[in-house]
C-alpha cells in the first residue's frame, strides 16, 4: 500500500514540496506531516503566502528589483544617491548588497548574465534598459557587481562596450582576499589579482 | 533597507517558509526566490496543496490513520488480516511499516506516547479506543511497534496492563531496531526483519 492510497491530499502536498530545491521525498513527507501536527492556520498561512507571492509580486519598472508597487522601495527612496547604479544579476544580489550597509545608490537587476551555452543572449536580459537609464537619467557611475565567472566577465565586457560612448564612469567590485580569510586558503588566482590590485594601506583602514 | 521594505509579499513568504523545521531564514529566502523564477503554477500548486491538505485531511474513525474519507484505505481493504492490530505512534510510522511490505494486518495510531515530562498522559493518546477495538472486534493479536525509547517502553507496559484481562496475544517488534533509536530513522530491511521476529511481550521485559 502506497502513501497515495491513504490520502491523496497528503500525497499531493508531498509531491509539491519535493519539487523544491534541496527537498527530497523523505524531507517533503516530514514537512507535510509536521504541518499536520501544527494548528491549521500555520499550513494555511504558508500556502496562502506562496500563492499571494507568486500572483501578487511585481518588478520595479525602473530597476527590475522585486516590489509590491510600480516602483521599488530603493528607487522611491529620495535619500539614495540616484547618480550611481549598481548592476546585479538577481533580486537575491540586491538583498545581499543591502545587507552590507555600504551602498546607498540605486540598482539595476539584469535577471541573469550572458551565457551562450544556456542560450542567454544580451537581448534576453535587461541590458537595453540599463543603457536607456544611463542615457536618460543623471547617472555618473555604473558599478558592475556580477559573479566573478566567465559569464559574468562576458556580460561585464558587453556592458562596457555598450556604455563606452556615454562617458559614464564604469567600475567593478574589487577582487581579493575575503575579510577574515586566511592567506593559506585563498585560491592563487584571487591572491594574484589582489596583489596586482593592491591599494595604499591608508585607504584600507575603516573610518 | 530591509527585505520587507522591498516586497511585503516576499517577506511574508520567507517568514512563513522559515517556520518549517530545518528551514532557516537564508534557505527560506532561497526557496521563495526559486519559486519566483518558476512558472506561476508551481508556487500556486504548492500553496494550494498545503491549504487543501490541512483543511481537507481526515483521520480514520477506526484506527486514526490519515485518510480523505471516514475509514482509511487500510481498514477498508478486506484482504487485510483484521485479527491483527499494529500499534504505532504516528501516521508516519504507518507509512514506514507499509514500506516494509511485511505487514498485512490493521493499524492503530496512538498519536503519541505516554510522556509525563511533556505532559502527555494515557488519556491524551488513543489508548481507550484501542482497548475498545480489542474488546469489540475479533482481534487475536496486538503488535506493539512504538519507538525503542523510555516513553515507548512506558506506553508498551501501560497497554500491556490495560489489555491483560482481554486474553489477546500481545507481541512486540524484535529489537533489531537499535535501542534508543526512533522508528522513523530505521531502514526498511531491519524494520521488516524486526516485524517478522516479533516476540511475546512478557519475554521482552528485562528480568
Amino acid at each position: 500500500m502506497n502513501l497515495s492510497d491513504n490520502s491523496k491530499l497528503l500525497d499531493n502536498a508531498v509531491q509539491q514540496l519535493s519539487r523544491l530545491p534541496g527537498v527530497g521525498e523523505k524531507s517533503a513527507q516530514r514537512l507535510a506531516l509536521h504541518l499536520l501536527r501544527q494548528p491549521a492556520d500555520v499550513a494555511v498561512a504558508l500556502g496562502r503566502s506562496l500563492i499571494e507571492l507568486r500572483e501578487g509580486v511585481k518588478y520595479c519598472r525602473r530597476c527590475h528589483n522585486i516590489c509590491d508597487t510600480e516602483i521599488c522601495a530603493v528607487c522611491a527612496d529620495t535619500r539614495r544617491d540616484s547618480t550611481t547604479i549598481c548592476v546585479v544579476e538577481t533580486v537575491k544580489d540586491v538583498i545581499t548588497l543591502e545587507g552590507t550597509n555600504e551602498y546607498h545608490g540605486l540598482y539595476h537587476v539584469l535577471g541573469g548574465v550572458i551565457s551562450p551555452v544556456d542560450g542567454v543572449g544580451p537581448s534576453d536580459i535587461e541590458i537595453d534598459s540599463l543603457v536607456e537609464r544611463v542615457k536618460n537619467e543623471d547617472v555618473k557611475e555604473v558599478i558592475l557587481a556580477l559573479s566573478a565567472t566567465m559569464e559574468g566577465d562576458t556580460t561585464n565586457y558587453y556592458i562596457f562596450r555598450r556604455l563606452a560612448d556615454t562617458g559614464v564612469k564604469l567600475s567593478i567590485l574589487a577582487r581579493g582576499v575575503s575579510v577574515g580569510g586566511e592567506l593559506e586558503y585563498t585560491d592563487s588566482l584571487t591572491l594574484g589579482r589582489s596583489l596586482l590590485q593592491r591599494i595604499p594601506y591608508e585607504n584600507s583602514v575603516a573610518r
